[in-house]
């Protein structure tokens, strides 16, 4: 496969991307609800400029999900292309050193809100088809879906998947949202971890109250809430919630111990984060609390007064956004409701308590042993010179679990970024080495899974 | 004593407490800077068309301070009237039935941000100056000193006492701050709680991570925020800091039964806030948690994602607003030395602290058996036809204290609020029977205070 034609181009590839990067498609805040349609349009043109067929937007009940196809031959297997095209929100803005929809290159980085999860990620993709189909051709059938609603949980494609069965037929989903160990250790990833996210009120007095009046008589809502908080883990870092546990499957020694050899320095770890010391659950190690373990939490928390100076109110609410992270087999729904029933039971007199569930998804783990997952490592051994390692990564793609539960497909989670790109965080970056290496090596995968498929 | 005048001009009096109390003195906040000054130039103004002389506003590094006088006879005692024109922020403004700074009638109360804290308390002080100066004339001398800056620790206002000494010199000083217990029960204030008030700042990693990725891998500030807020009060209601409870003077039993002949009504109490049950330190009552007793309240809190939806956020950064009421003989400066030696100490490895220390106010304890008390007493007696109850008051007049030291003064608390007035929160409101009840009270206590004083 010659890669002239990604160096004839490369400099158009980077431009769309910067342009799709340009629009701010927040899809959690509705105030940006015209900016992610206009992305879901930017995509679906260059869908059909790629030269892909039938580019078109499913309107759904929530933001539009995005769908092109090419059909070369029913006798070749078909890859589902899976991306998001939506964004998280982009504040706290005064952090960002470049505005967040304003893609600035530095040092050799893209720099933009998305840049990395997953604009920058999928549109390769887009680029790839393109250049396979203006190259050798398409040794596969390709499916590509882009969706709207990934960083809010993806709450309509469900519904979009069960009614599209047909037309979304196909071998195996590949996936690039995920991250590789650095530049010079390329990785796969073999499983992923599910996600509860709720969001919880404690109220206390009927309305704000002077602290000097009142203070030391009532329920302080703000106290009470760092209480409950703080009594969801023990002095293990253990999660103390009952029955929390109970589904997790516990690694062997042997998988433990395969998992250990994925390259990681403490150290640098601690420095890159500007921390003194980690800190996570007893007996085990940071890779581990951070991928095969579960977790818990609070990703945001407000209540009383926040503004300049000092107010001596005690408030009637405060609330919190919490999340805990899942792994086989813990379910969302089940996590969902320990949670929910546990927080309730430990709210003390004083205080009302409302646990309103965000979305969850399902971990998932892929066999490393399947057609699938040997086709995406000798893609990256082709174009990396390396053998990719297997991982285990911490985040969610809750879509994953539902491709498996509603299509009975195997997803590969082909993914060519880094951690430290600051994914959901001020100066969020992609670097022009992944997204170049990306385009580069998604056309092996196509190569190799057609010839191991036969 | 004629209460004709005030008969003949109540619309006038309430015209001109509403004319004042449009004006958005919010001291905590710079963006209401021109607003604070606008206040203080209509006090002044008001001042002097009561019969004052030689008002002025008195620049300091902060907000003015608005001062004017009446020396009828050195020989006659002086009576130093104190109160504050500025007002508390009024967020959350969207729980105001009526806008903070458009004051409404309703129900025979002023709802307004200001109308009893304090611009409605002071208020009256004009109007009865006025009143008497227009009738019987003063019995005694009388300065009067209306600062800026109570909301926000009266800052300037000691260096501007200590370089005034000779000006404000006078016999007792006369405050219309707090609250009586009812209307059907009037009380005198003969103590009142200090403030310690901080601002504290958890940080872990040095930037947003994603919760995915990081998630049960590094100290998370919010988690870690929630479980040292909580261990600062043990299972029984007490405060965890060490020596926080070493000066506190216990009450003799006496004592504490003379405070608990006040009228309470727990049921009612908690109908009113709307709570199933109260909280506090065990082994003391509802009123003396709120009078006699310290406490650590958390005014405000904030950190991570507090927008719309869901994200996944594992914040770098989370902060409280924490303030704790005095009582003798317990000091602003030795408590929140203590706090903060001891918020830091229980920092865990993986985040940095950082405590703030903003305004604090000193407890204080009126005598009851001397002149200054009695008269007042009388006052009440005369206008409300019994005597008040003498209570102890869980806010903070740091400013008490501060004239204590700097001009061994004592202070009389002779307020006309009531507890239900919801001040520091949205709808604060003052009746209109207090206001005018006020205005006729407060002669009386000029009559008798001159009678005994002789």
């Amino acid at each position: 496969m010659s890669t002239t034609y990604l160096t004839e181009h490369k400099q158009r590839f980077l431009d769309e991307l910067l342009d799709l990067l340009r629009i701010p498609s927040v899809s959690a805040d509705s105030s940006f609800k015209n900016d992610v349609r206009r992305a879901a349009e930017f995509v679906r043109d260059k869908l059909t400029a790629a030269g892909l067929d039938n580019a078109q937007l499913f309107e759904t009940a929530g933001h539009p999900i995005v769908y092109a196809e090419k059909l070369i031959d029913p006798a070749r297997p078909t890859v589902l292309v899976y991306g998001h095209y939506d964004v998280q929100p982009a504040d706290p803005y005064e952090l960002w050193h470049t505005p967040p929809f304003e893609p600035t290159i530095r040092n050799e980085r893209i720099y933009a809100r998305g840049a990395c999860d997953d604009k920058g990620q999928f549109y390769m993709h887009i680029k790839a088809l393109e250049m396979m189909g203006a190259t050798d051709g398409l040794p596969c059938n390709v499916k590509v879906m882009i969706e709207g609603e990934e960083e809010v949980g993806s709450d309509h494609l469900g519904t979009f998947v069960a009614e599209h069965r047909d037309m979304l037929q196909a071998d195996v989903i590949l996936i690039s949202d995920t991250s590789i160990i650095s530049n010079e250790t390329p990785s796969l990833e073999a499983g992923l971890r599910g996600l509860s996210y709720v969001e919880v009120e404690v109220t206390g007095p009927n309305r704000d109250l002077h602290s000097g009046v009142y203070g030391g008589g009532v329920a302080n809502p703000i106290n009470v809430l760092a209480k409950m908080i703080a009594s969801l883990h023990d002095d293990q870092g253990r999660i103390t919630i009952p029955g929390f546990y109970d589904n997790v499957i516990d690694l062997s020694d042997a998988d433990r111990a395969e998992l250990a050899k994925a390259p990681f320095d403490l150290d640098e770890y601690k420095r890159d984060l500007g921390i003194n010391d980690v800190m996570g659950e007893a007996g085990y190690s940071t890779n581990e609390r951070t991928s095969i373990r579960p977790t818990l939490d609070a990703n945001g928390i407000w209540g009383g007064y926040t503004g300049e100076g000092a107010k001596t109110v005690l408030p009637s609410k405060a609330s919190a956004k919490i999340s805990m992270r899942l792994v086989p087999n813990q379910t969302p729904d089940e996590i969902t409701e320990l949670f929910t029933n546990h927080f309730k039971a430990i709210a003390p007199a004083g205080v009302s308590v409302v646990v309103k569930p965000h979305h969850g998804g399902l971990p998932y783990v892929t066999p490393t042993d399947s057609v699938e997952f040997e086709a995406a490592s000798r893609a990256f051994e082709e174009a990396w010179g390396k053998k990719p390692i297997p991982t285990r990564g911490g985040g969610s793609i809750p879509i994953v679990a539902l491709f498996e539960r509603e299509l009975g497909i195997k997803s590969i989670l082909m993914g060519f970024g880094l951690d430290s790109d600051a994914l959901h965080s001020p100066n969020e970056s992609y670097g022009l080495f992944n997204f170049y290496k990306g385009i580069e090596t998604i056309p092996y995968f196509y190569k190799h899974y057609a010839a191991l498929k036969k």
